[in-house]
């Protein structure tokens, strides 16, 4: 097998199961119970959640931990009042477009060819209506890095008019930070956000368990009540085992984030030198902004569906975009608004590379893929003659 | 150690740990992926919904999986219209007391002093205006098993009134079934409710897994929105390790059902005649009408906090009542509203048997928990001299 869809899920790393493994027995106990073994879970999840915390430069206490990114989201979104004006990016996951929608009042901010946040187009669409921006960190379909310590400024200065105009409504920055943790550096206040989506499943951690970064002053309602964990943000038996694999999953990835870039910098670079060589293909985004585990191209006339069947019979897995929007058979919204016409929709791939590869697998699947189109182009060439 | 804690939180069975594994690794994949392997995923996925499903007479299409018991609750209760009148029972977890309360318009259904719910008050309660009922198969605290099919058959008297009046009003059942569940038999149609809450944690599953039994013709509003998972209930990445745990667990404890209950029966025959030797001891709750893994009682006098650490240095741990509320250092509503005095109160303490129980265990924990209560008497007796 050769996998090339991380973006869609990660396999749960070896040291962050042993880590997790304890807690399903020895220590299964309820962190709310008063004994003391109990109290002593309480403890290590709370470490857990600091150690979490602490990799984007914040504290435990401002971590309410979910069931993975899409509550997190939803929970986010709930700090929106009834017909408030929002902004969202072109490039978001269907889970903020999706809450967006139910909100109501919302605009798409364009974004460029490489799938880049227009920063002009957000200036214009930032007024004096607006109370909350979501943008993501990373698009999850082409891996482009969007500006977001720029939109932040932006958004800082316009808060800055506000409470000198004595206006108090509110104006909150969103950032769906599931693709990019643990590949690149996330540093609340580097990137001057209010609140931040963390995902686990994609960072080597295991599915079901996310958190939400809340700032200072963001007021949250909660989504579920009851028990009143989580500051009453989140209630339900707080999720031990998971949240003790994330951030061991999470500290890890930090721990290896340069050398990890590079070796994928590297991978993708062979990657790219193979695929250059199929007749009229077109690599999406920039790659100065789009992160290294990220190859995402069309060849016009191919049906990309077609090439991901081909391909699985070869044992190479990846993808159309977004696992969610694919198995939907729904047009990318990210590629329509980067401009591609409905053929380099229809024949989109995304590669997104990670730890289960590597230089020999990354160059079998190099060949398969070319081999596969080029049979493809062949059989076209053939039924057009 | 001696646990009697297991109505907080059980370990993961080793059986479900072992079928779980699988899927933290090697079969890893996001279900909502296009190529094989992630589609087996998928149908291994539906699978487990169906084998969850079939323990409740139910199909896998019924069930939304969820975080836990907390989000099914709060999903049962998204049912619900601005404004409509619900009732919920006395004796209900902290998560639907949250519920209803953010709901406005509820009252609540006396229980008698075993904590069973009355059912005159709830027949003169259930009026043409109500529209949700929820009322738990067990309390949580006491270990009583609720009248639902009694209640069900109330609830589909008026719905047939409406229906012959021509009122459209809907009147919809839940019932929170997080205490009870692998303890007894759980039908849905023979309990006749319309929403049944489901949790892992608390039959040797993992946690941060449950689900939400939907009837036909329930509108559930979605929580959280995006991919549209669970048919749009439930947006997020499907929990696939949790949900494969979940099933094998609470599968081997439909197998057991009856073998376990009769085991569970003599641990409180032992247990009960052991403490039935402490002076002035009061048990809570009918015996005809209780889990056998529940043991409550309270000796006036004496403080149950006091107990709980004096047992906790024995490594014997049990607790005062749920374990959210305990943590909280609030008075128990349950233990209130079946007519116990505060003293009563303050002296209640829960023992909620299980796997980690046999006779040996059993009687060391009743032996120790005499001799703790003997000494604090004396201490008592002693000041008041």
């Amino acid at each position: 097998m050769i996998y090339l869809d991380h973006a869609a899920a990660t396999p749960l790393s070896k040291h962050a199961f042993e880590e997790m493994k304890l807690y399903f027995d020895a220590d299964f106990f309820n962190p709310s119970a008063a004994y003391l073994p109990a109290q002593k879970v309480r403890r290590q999840y709370e470490a857990a959640k600091d150690q979490i915390a602490h990799i984007i430069g914040a504290k435990g206490a401002d971590l309410v931990m979910t069931s993975g990114a899409t509550e997190s989201i939803n929970l986010a979104f709930s700090t929106i009042r009834p017909g408030a004006k929002i902004l969202i990016s072109a490039a978001e996951h269907q889970a903020v477009r999706a809450c967006a929608e139910r909100c109501g009042n919302c605009e798409t901010i364009k974004i460029d060819k490489n799938a880049r946040l227009e920063l002009e187009d957000f200036q214009k669409k930032l007024t004096a209506e607006t109370e909350f921006v979501s943008v993501c960190l990373v698009s999850s379909e082409i891996g482009t890095i969007q500006p977001i310590s720029d939109i932040a400024r932006m958004v800082a200065t316009e808060r800055q008019r506000r409470a000198l105009a004595g206006d108090d409504r509110p104006l909150y920055f969103h950032c769906d930070a599931s693709q990019g943790l643990g590949l690149m550096e996330v540093k609340v206040a580097r990137l001057g956000v209010d609140l931040l989506t963390l995902n686990a499943a994609k960072v080597y951690g295991p599915k079901g368990i996310g958190a939400l970064y809340i700032g200072h002053g963001v007021k949250i309602s909660a989504q579920s009540v009851g028990g009143g964990q989580e500051m009453g943000l989140r209630s339900g038996t707080e999720n031990v085992p998971a949240t003790i694999a994330f951030a061991t999953a999470l500290t890890d990835a930090q721990n290896h984030l340069s050398a990890e870039k590079k070796r994928l910098q590297n991978l993708k670079k062979i990657l790219v030198k193979n695929l250059e060589t199929i007749p009229n293909i077109e690599f999406h985004g920039n790659p100065k902004t789009q992160l290294p585990s990220f190859v995402s191209f069309s060849v016009p006339g191919i049906d990309a569906e077609r090439m991901i069947f081909a391909l699985e019979d070869k044992e190479i897995y990846l993808s159309t975009g977004a696992a969610c929007a694919a198995s939907k058979g729904e047009k990318s919204p990210t590629l329509k608004a980067m401009g591609l016409n409905d053929a380099a929709i229809a024949g989109s791939l995304r590669i997104s590379m990670g730890k289960l590869n590597d230089e020999e697998n990354i160059k079998q699947a190099a060949d398969a893929i070319c081999k596969v189109i080029a049979t493809e182009q062949a059989r076209l060439e053939r039924s057009k003659a």
